[in-house]
């Protein structure tokens, strides 16, 4: 019988040239399914919830494959989950191992994913964020108005503008944001800016790029209606800059 | 005249031989001292509230020296900062300067001290908090005996037994420990097990034995009770082993 194993993964994106396999690269998919391969002795093709680009981290990433029955029987999922964090490296962890039944997939039966974004606004640089946080030079940011511009890109939307130019040629752009929430938090003794978006699913660089033009909200260089005129443009060029990779978390996965 | 320059400094100790300046080794201090050759072009030595051990972790250690009024005279406190951590590496951030009377030691000055420990407790490996936290590999931990065992440590008392028993020859071993507590929270994600204690001031190794202590309690092997024959031993060899540096961070001085 075939069934569909389904691992939670964390990793620390900064060493790696993103999730997704890609030959000669270091990647994330790359170390995982190495790690697969030696626990079951053979070549194992996995699919993820989302492909994360170069450098950004993971909390609750998602990852499926299918295995035969014959291949799990008598293996203890501690005893498995235990195995695969001794294969993959320190900056990848296997949190969690599941089984569902065939057919289910990581990335086509997510119902949403949240992603967070970091922001540390300082004249000061980060410590202990730094490798998990963009870190703004500005003494104050105006949250408020970033609320009011992140509520303009609540519901379904065409985000084309919102989405890394080269990705959106010929393919549907309209996505569902169910959520975006901006809070200060403390992290390792160190205050953030924390911009959470939960949504269907997300575009190439989508998030960093909501991110970037709430930024130019924050800093007072553009109104929050200016997300309108981005959202009506269709075009990658009105919106903000793609805020850094590292400042990124793929947070976690609903089915 | 002379005036007291004081320093807030954060580091991440990993990279570090320790705090304290030592020749052929690279020091926290030696890195600041270094920046301030250059700022000052001259030589600075400087005094610390807490000399930190390799691999521990500060987010406000306090660091003084004295300064010609002439010196500073002109130049901005947020010049001076930016300055300093164009000078130091990205693991250590200068987060404030301020100036002190003639004769202020971060030091000698210093009212109490506060450490923070984090503990991640497992079967799984933390990811984001690897280098900020101890791993033990136990599914639970009896934080209420801990807690109980906690404030027998509290009040003045000899703590020899909690020293580095190479450190403790000769020396005065007693110290006032005015709070120590016991959290869980979130960090980037994972849940960790802060233990935070405040003294007066604190003998070679003491934090990290402490929690070392209170993990044999935790765990089961010991009764919180065990911490007064502990006490009573002033025998380093009577306490539980020393926490990894890893998980200790020199959090705040008050003056």
């Amino acid at each position: 019988m075939i069934e569909v194993m389904v691992l939670t993964v964390s990793y620390n994106g900064s060493a790696y040239s993103g999730f997704a396999r890609q030959p000669k690269r270091t990647t994330v998919q790359g170390e995982i399914e190495h790690a697969l391969g030696i626990l079951f002795r053979r070549e194992v093709l996995t699919t993820c919830a989302g492909r994360t680009d170069a450098g950004v981290h993971a909390l609750g990433q998602h990852v499926s494959f299918e295995v035969m029955t014959e291949e799990v029987e008598g293996r203890s999922i501690r005893k498995m989950t235990r195995s695969l964090n001794a294969l993959t490296p320190e900056d990848i962890v296997i949190r969690d191992i599941r089984f569902m039944p065939e057919g289910f997939s990581a990335r086509f039966d997510a119902k949403s994913r949240e992603y967070r974004y970091r922001i540390v606004y300082s004249a000061v640089p980060p410590m202990f964020l730094r490798e998990y946080a963009w870190w703004i030079r500005e003494e104050s940011l105006d949250i408020t108005a970033m609320r009011k511009a992140a509520q303009h890109l609540i519901g379904e939307h065409d985000f084309k503008s919102f989405c890394l130019a080269s990705s959106a040629v010929d393919k549907p752009t309209c996505r569902n944001v169910m959520e975006v929430e901006l809070f200060e938090e403390g992290q390792l003794g160190e205050d953030c800016l924390v911009i959470r978006v939960v949504g269907n699913a997300f575009l190439h660089s989508m998030v960093r790029t909501i991110v970037g033009t709430l930024v130019e909200i924050g800093t007072g260089r553009r109104e929050p209606a200016w997300v309108l005129d981005v959202m009506e443009a269709h075009d990658r060029n009105a919106a903000g800059p793609c805020a850094p990779a590292c400042g990124l978390t793929f947070w976690s996965v609903s089915y």
